[in-house]
């Protein structure tokens, strides 16, 4: 297994095999939003590729998925200062935030009050009311890995206008999540609780949320004008998007390696998730070539709507098509196309433990351990049937500069590290497939 | 301990200061070829940095260095075809490796044979009398580590000169020795024999390479007319630089933390090694911010002509300045400032396993392992006096597509990867310098 591990990187990387992915994905499909034209073509590229690399049973798995679009580019603009000498203030970089409903034509006025977190929204309801909240949490940038920092500030971004309108808020505005110092704002979804009012919510860039907290700073009234755009359209149908290597002896027992083929709409999502599914293609690849014959079942599952829902994780786990099978193990590749470091599983630890002895043989591939921890949002369902869920986890370093924004670009992708993680996802499944492991059998 | 390297990550993440040492070092001394007004400014600045930064008994220690110079830019044009039919290629990039002599005013003219691999110069050797001669030996871009291309080629860049002078050849081209596939030549160090002829010999552009050897496959003679404009003059006098923590309680126990402040001359070495240079001052801002005083004392090396003969490294070990201290541990940042992965150690398995037990405490910095392997050209001279010599080990995908080259740029150094290396040195010179362990007191 060593050897068959050794032998998927050595022609792996010879050949970038990954990339040469990636770029077809980015080339016939650069914005993949959910719900879009883009996302919809992304779903036939990837499915005429592979069906064109010769895999078996390649299959459209419907799923229902928001249409929600962004429209014209938001706009910020901010007065500052006391009576006689107010000063207009342009310039500043924003996006709204995904889900957000629009401003109205004329856009939204209100004076902008600062908040440190979510439970100050209700400590400071008084001052709340009729005003844009501006909901900017201390960055913790300290933390080892950058997921970190996004765990910390997720749910200002997903739950804060709901939380914000259920004090009078008018409006949202948050910082972006992300590690990367410069203006370019960063988007994700948010979550409208049924109870209060949608109010308009938008992510400012790290820089732009810098200066409205130095004006807000300076103790003037601060009134905005904020115009989102976006659109929300009734819900259509899209497709997650399966191909596979059929086991020879027992094909209804089930390895998936997966990731998401939608992806935010700001930048082309090369490394979320492009990446991850140029990897789970290329892992279907290099197992193909390794000339080991799987004895289960290998699919790769390219998911649709991870970001705006995961409706594609769900419906794949809940799937008619999933009665006849038994899934042994399912790993997502969504935390960027970098470095392998190891895999995260939602397992008690005597499996983790069990899974370490594996290191050795994954190793060629830069995989250096398993760790207790989440799967992925689209894989994470196929618990329900008995899977053992995983995540790869590459190095986590430069991801949060890129994730959701325009950052995330196929020049932030290199080569060799794309390529080792479909390696170590290849390698995984060749692991699961091929052994007799309590692991599995303990699920 | 764990909480002490914690908080260095916190405080460095957070404020990116290596970043800080790093932009300084390039701004300074963009340029800091062993032996030039440009290492001479390096010098100058870290000197002062160090003082300016209140470190103790920031020094200066001679160590004798060459001064080659590569003059105008190198030029290759080729001409190939049978006669009557004979078409000049030109627009082929390369650089002379360090250390080779000239080709003269009128340029070297001769036909190019093409070699695979040192040995099968002598195997060929009438073939190679009077030739170019264009060692191109495989890339073995397969391996896991990109160490290992540089480990595979090397030794063609260093020996092929005199191994083809001494079967009569006039000239050496090699491929640069690289993983990514563009056209930037990476120099490096060659070493004439002194019992056969000097002959010139560059390196070309991985692209470059390619179509040389397309032309060569074609089957035509191809003749080179190359030209090396370079020079050697008179090795001149240059320094080491040297600032510490002195310990509190043994002084003259000495934990170091060291870098090469020299780089090639065809990049700003932003990874190799102002990146090494910027972590080891950082590490001991990081330590005097992380309110440990320290039992022993911990220094920060720069080391001079890392790259032209390692003279710096030879010097500090044997200078009449180390006899009254006892160094115990010291580690070198030779890699890039890229995302820590672990240390190699050139020491017994059983010394390895116990600085395993130390990986819970580096954790944080991201630190997985302790592994047996090599430590660094500069510091491995001081297990001549006693002390265990490490090499820090960051993720090497990115590594050589860099290396020696201009692509080595500021732009390709990331300031959380580049923070946590400066973090897991300081966390390991705590290690050294407060525990009473047996790996230390074992040599």
């Amino acid at each position: 297994m060593i050897s068959a591990v050794d032998a998927m990187r050595t022609l792996g990387l010879t050949g970038e095999g990954a990339m040469v992915e990636l770029r077809g994905i980015l080339a016939a499909a650069p914005h993949r939003l959910s719900g879009s034209a883009g996302a919809a073509a992304a779903v036939d590229y990837v499915h005429k590729r592979m069906a064109e690399l010769g895999f078996s049973n390649v299959r459209l798995e419907p799923t229902m998925v928001p249409s929600w679009s962004r429209g014209k580019p938001e706009t910020l603009t901010v007065t500052a200062g006391e009576a006689g000498q107010v000063m207009a203030h342009d310039g500043f970089r924003l996006a709204a935030i995904g889900g957000s409903v629009a401003t109205g034509d004329g856009g939204l006025r209100a004076e902008v009050v600062l908040v440190g977190s979510l439970d100050e929204i209700a400590e400071r309801s008084a001052e709340v009311k009729g005003r844009v909240v501006f909901l900017d949490p201390p960055v913790p940038l300290g933390l080892l890995e950058s997921f970190g920092v996004y765990s910390a500030l997720a749910k200002a971004r997903v739950h804060g206008a709901s939380e914000a309108a259920r004090h009078g808020a008018v409006g949202l505005l948050t910082r972006s999540i992300t590690t990367r110092r410069d203006d370019n704002p960063h988007t994700g979804m948010l979550a409208y609780k049924a109870d209060v009012p949608k109010i308009p919510a938008a992510a400012l860039g790290y820089q732009s949320a810098d200066r409205l907290r130095k004006l807000l700073a300076s103790g003037s009234r601060v009134q905005a004008h904020m115009q989102l755009h976006c659109s929300q359209g009734p819900d259509v149908e899209s497709f997650n998007v399966t191909g596979e290597i059929t086991g020879w002896e027992k094909p209804n027992e089930v390895i998936v390696i997966g990731a998401h083929l939608d992806s935010w709409d700001l930048g082309p999502g090369a490394h979320d998730d492009a990446a991850g599914c140029a990897q789970s293609i290329e892992a279907l690849k290099l197992i193909a070539a390794s000339g080991v014959k799987p004895r289960r079942t290998i699919r790769a599952v390219l998911y649709m709507n991870e970001e705006f829902g995961g409706t594609g994780g769900i419906d794949y786990a809940r799937s008619a098509a999933r009665m006849s099978e038994r899934h042994l193990l399912a790993v997502e590749s969504d935390r960027g196309g970098f470095t392998p470091r190891g895999f995260s599983m939602n397992a008690p630890p005597e499996v983790v433990e069990q899974w370490n002895r594996y290191v050795p043989i994954l190793k060629g591939a830069g995989i250096d351990w398993f760790v207790k921890g989440g799967s992925g949002v689209d894989v994470r369902h196929l618990e329900e049937i008995g899977a053992l869920c995983m995540g790869f986890v590459p190095d986590s370093q430069r991801y949060m500069d890129l994730h959701h924004s325009a950052n995330d670009v196929v020049e932030e992708v290199h080569p060799r590290e794309l390529e080792l993680g479909a390696v170590a996802m290849a390698g995984l499944a060749l692991i699961a497939s091929e052994l007799e492991f309590n692991a599995v059998e303990s699920k």
